[in-house]
């Protein structure tokens, strides 16, 4: 599978394997200048990847104008390869004739991704267009649920008998014209097709024509389920090392096969989604609109608002305090902030430990008490720090007496919220990443503001 | 490869393919009563990347008396999965002759993790019990640098002259008893072991045994210099869909071969990375202890202190303005709040962009734009609500109008530095990811709070 084009440009510009600036510009340029023959020159040794990308650095028009001048260049594995943001945009640019000659050139998991958010009208128009078993195999494949085993899986495999020999099994592969595109293993199915094993192809070659597939499969054979979520998926392909397993229906019997190299982009798109959950931006594009990322991260703040709005409210009832010692205004987002950000930090390692399964019902316990004792000492040494710059600046050893108390009880809060909060909201069945930081970061104000202003009131007035 | 043994246990339990905590339970009743059989009984038919995932689960003293009563069961695959914060304790349990067992059996890439982190005499004592061949391999492999795909690649490899025919590679594979455990396909050398093309074990299956390897080489091989970063390693598997790829040399001379599934583990590693710094924690592990882990954190939470106090000082220049009017106190931290939040926005999605390598020199200039947009967007909007707010509260139009004007400059001042910070950043060769952070609400708190009581100390006083 290694056929990545390199192309030679890449050396001179900006290093890695993206697509140089000054690569770019050119196809800009050639653009300008409606230059077609120029832009397939450019474009014809790209790897499909690559020209997908092109594709979705340019803008809105320069991309129609690019699209319109590729002609055949934009091969149906350019299409499984643009991003969602701009995918549906390109195809509603083509020929319903010309997606559904894509549809039938893909394995089923990259036509089903072409396909999957078009209107439904569009969606029949292009199968309609495509041969009956192909389109059989991507209507079935669009009813499963986004993120399942079943939008993932191809329904392009090899599956053969466990009496077949290793001679029988090569004879079929060499007479069948309509082989999957990549495959690193054959699926051994018993008579109900159901997996019983699978024999890598390293094994198949080294085995001599008489040798019954039996013998040779591996029969601790590692099946998934259709509706399996597909970050379950990727755990295991992660944590087996596959490179490919068969996918069985509720009844057992194989209907598919997911790929590593598909995996690899969930792993990728799993890990994406977290940072932004934790960021608290959603599922936006870079080439969204002003308005739709606006629209995607204005409940957020919303959110984040009446947080700040209750702390406000804690200070609130101090007034009178901060009237007479106005240091304490001067001095109580420090609190706070100390607060946020450790907290951030045991929420950080709580969250990403729950994603990878490091952090189970098992050691919970543990794990608490840990970030507890570490928020403790924390405190106590940012406690000695603030309380003497803040006897200092003011000039109080009182008031870096309260400064110092306020700062252990925050830092303790912090590390008790920022693992606690993560560990809940899982058992609760809520994605840890998507609103911890809210809790945590609420937690760390009220408590930070009303310890500091609260013992400030007791001791200095 | 799909030899995962998932035991049925785990159906019963927690969901997904973890160790259940009542399996894990009766490990621990099983240790607790030293019933070394009842151990073996229950270990032995996990998979190893399982039985490795157990160890690092218990605590210190269950982990070294399961350690010593799993015996043979103790495999160098699972060696090869242990985690790196318990690896290193478990190989000073053992013998140094059953390291280099171990060591002998694994891929050199595995090899190579095992002995990594170990003091240097330690690792000669194992090395010096390895035969010489394998050793000169590992010893290689330790010399490139850690996070390079020298470190990453395996030296076992099947490397044919382009001239061969499909049968006599067959007839190589079945007579080489030393071949690497798992391959999907063939390097094609020139006679200088320069790799020329690549043939997928499923092309040379379909092929006749008098066909000519060249004639079913893809010669677009998409080679790797040996000290490339593994980030740009798994870039390039995860865009053109690697299963595997040559490492070569300075002069071009193949030397090894990378594999997806370590690539798997590194996309994983590298996204975790990315989130852990921007969450202001450094390389810290579950395992660590509390000392260890505050002292990865304290670093961090100083430079914030620093911050905080330079947002303090800020607040200070207006302490005549607070002491007349206190509620400026009470909604100071709203403004800055808000702005780190937003601010925070624009930062993820801008780390992400970069580490993806879709924000690029080319369209910096419009994302820019568009943040800059949409934090004025928000701005507006946050403004209106909030400045209603904070009139009513405090029953003054001037104080909500003052409100209202230190939203939108903040929102707008968060947005530009949440992407003007990473993109910067990373021109400079700084990891975007790890320092962003702090300077993106350092900006907000400082220009949140100036803006507000500025304004205030202007319009109100």
């Amino acid at each position: 599978m290694a056929d990545g084009n390199r192309p030679a440009f890449e050396q001179e510009d900006e290093g890695g394997a993206t697509l140089g600036p000054r690569f770019v510009a050119s196809v800009v340029a050639a653009l300008d200048a409606a230059d077609g023959t120029q832009i397939r020159d450019l474009c014809a040794e790209l790897h499909p990847a690559d020209l997908a990308d092109l594709i979705g650095l340019l803008n809105r028009d320069e991309r129609r104008d690019l699209v319109a001048l590729l002609g055949s260049l934009l091969t149906a594995d350019v299409l499984s390869e643009l991003d969602e943001g701009i995918r549906d945009d390109v195809l509603d640019q083509l020929d319903p004739k010309a997606v559904a000659a894509a549809i039938s050139e893909l394995d089923t998991d990259d036509a089903v991704y072409l396909l999957e958010d078009l209107d439904p009208e569009v969606q029949q128009e292009i199968l309609k267009e495509v041969a009956p078993e192909d389109r059989t195999a991507v209507e079935q494949g669009l009813q499963y649920p986004e993120g399942s085993a079943g939008r993932l899986m191809q329904r392009e495999l090899i599956a053969v008998p466990s009496y077949w020999t290793v001679g029988q099994v090569i004879d079929y592969m060499r007479e069948t014209p309509d082989l999957p595109d990549d495959f690193y293993e054959l699926i051994v199915v018993d008579p109900a097709y159901k997996p019983v094993g699978t024999v890598a192809l390293s094994d198949l070659l080294r085995s001599r024509r008489a040798v019954i597939i039996e013998d040779i499969a591996d029969t601790d054979v590692e099946t998934i389920a259709v509706e399996t979520d597909q970050e379950d998926v990727a755990y295991r392909f992660e944590q087996y090392g596959l490179v490919s397993a068969p996918v069985v229906d509720e009844s057992g019997r194989l209907v598919g096969v997911i790929m590593v190299d598909d995996v690899v982009d969930i792993i990728a798109e799993e890990a994406d989604e977290d940072i932004k959950r934790l960021g608290g931006v959603g599922d936006e594009d870079l080439s969204d609109t002003v308005v739709a990322t606006t629209r995607y991260r204005f409940p957020w703040l919303v959110v984040n608002l009446a947080t700040a709005l209750l702390a406000s409210w804690v200070i609130s009832w101090f007034e009178g305090s901060i009237a007479q010692i106005v240091a304490l205004a001067v001095l109580m987002p420090i609190v706070a902030s100390m607060g946020g950000n450790a907290g951030t930090q045991s929420l950080t390692v709580a969250v990403r430990a729950i994603a990878t399964k490091e952090l189970t019902s098992l050691n919970s316990a543990r794990v608490i008490w840990r970030e507890t004792a570490v928020g403790l000492l924390n405190g106590v040494l940012f406690a000695v720090l603030m309380g003497a710059v803040a006897g200092f600046w003011f000039d109080s050893v009182p008031l870096g007496l309260v400064m110092a108390a306020a700062m252990v009880i925050n830092m303790l809060a912090a590390g008790l919220a920022g693992v606690l909060i993560p560990v809940a909201l899982d058992r609760l069945k809520i994605d840890p990443a998507v609103a911890s930081s809210v809790f945590v970061t609420t937690v760390t104000d009220v408590v930070g503001f009303f310890a500091f202003l609260g013992l400030a009131a007791l001791v200095l007035l």
